[in-house]
């Protein structure tokens, strides 16, 4: 048995997202546990580092999976690549330490959210975007930020309520940038590990702030208060993108 | 009346192409036209730079109607781009002289073919480019390329075998571009127009001048021979996207 690290880019649009759900198999990991399973001929399960919502997409999601197999690695990733759709792709394959897991040795992740502020979207992003149709003061929205780096519970951006764990976060960087024309924005956030659609949360309140509904200084005050309801709205699941997840250089 | 210049890209995987067939309204000129006569309450004919097949996609078509309408400019956009498809979208909107023809009066036309020589293609361009899955000798197509640059009889390079009009051309530049990783071949033509699959036709045989069943130096036995036959295939239009439309700065 030989455990093996996979990076995976995917159009997430038709999905019901990355983790396989009882009676949808309509997933990302549901996809490749069959195609691996196919080529082992056992049942592998697939763990992954970032479960993805429906909709979302990547360009580098980490995962990994214990296999008996008498292929290269090189063999792996063109099997895999042959039998999965074409809107899912294997980057690379790579034996691992056998106590390798993607998701609790991931020390960083790093997101992309990408807001369309103009009248219509160019015709080649259309489904990796949101479509805001607004202008965003990013002024209002960076000094947002500033409250948000660092340590804290992101209780008031989680989008489970019953959440029994920790909801206590790192996030290392919120980058806010804005292309030429000034009609698209997109907000980079890195940090040790995001909550469910606490990208999608973060955004939709930093939309509010740029919308000038909610003051940058108010973040203090939503962090301390610990309750999802004070938070803004989730932003849709198009214009998200797992872009990179990263360990600890010897895996 | 006045005649208006548009500029505009789209996503041609599901049209029939630029020009409108007689049985078929699935065409770009024909939304267009749709949506333009629905502005202005009269027909509208619109007249495209590049007649691109189906399934070409286009960054920079150019094209021209003559209108009857008291909205402005900006005006003009945001109908169209509001009740066209979101594959298609309107990039800009000008008043032009009554005279301006957008494909007799265009001087310089620019396309970019991509090929794809790997295993599998990004998730997020599969949809604008040829899977070749095959690597190319890119230096050999260089030598071919240098044959075809200048004003020749492109005959051998028709669609049209009863092209009654010149088949006369002047390619002004074509340009094979590699990506780091080598899997993305990227060639641009620029020249002053180009005959039915004309562009196709040529990639096609360089494909296989870099696969070696071609000589490079024998374009220029092929221009003279003059005949569709002894050219090489005709590379799907999925790869193929009209970049550019240049006019004398006056238009």
């Amino acid at each position: 048995m030989q455990n093996y690290k996979f990076v995976l880019e995917y159009d997430g649009t038709r999905y019901s997202g990355w983790q396989k759900l009882r009676d949808d198999d309509n997933t990302i990991q549901g996809k490749l546990e069959q195609v691996l399973s196919r080529m082992t001929g056992s049942d592998v399960q697939v763990i992954g580092a970032g479960r993805t919502d429906a909709g979302v997409h990547a360009r580098g999601q980490a995962a990994n999976a214990v296999l008996k197999t008498e292929k290269t690695e090189e063999e792996i990733k063109h099997y895999i690549n042959h039998y999965l759709p074409e809107d899912i792709r294997v980057i690379s394959v790579n034996k691992t330490d056998l106590r390798f897991h993607s998701r609790y040795h991931a020390v960083d992740k790093e997101y992309c959210y990408t807001i369309f502020m103009g009248e219509k979207p160019s015709v080649f992003e259309r489904r990796y975007l949101y479509r805001l149709g607004q202008k965003l003061d990013v002024e209002r929205m960076r000094l947002a930020v500033d409250h948000l780096i660092g340590t804290h519970d992101f209780r008031s951006f989680c989008g489970n309520k019953k959440m029994k764990k920790s909801t206590v976060r790192t996030i290392r960087e919120i980058r806010i940038e804005r292309n030429e024309s000034e009609e698209l924005l997109r907000i980079t956030y890195r940090g040790d590990g995001f909550l469910q659609y606490m990208i999608r949360i973060l955004t939709g309140t930093l939309i509010e702030v740029g919308r000038g509904e909610r003051e940058p200084s108010s973040m203090r005050e939503l962090l301390l208060a610990k309750e999802r309801e004070l938070a803004g709205y989730t932003a849709p699941p198009c214009g998200l993108c797992l872009v990179r997840v990263r360990y600890k250089t010897t895996e």
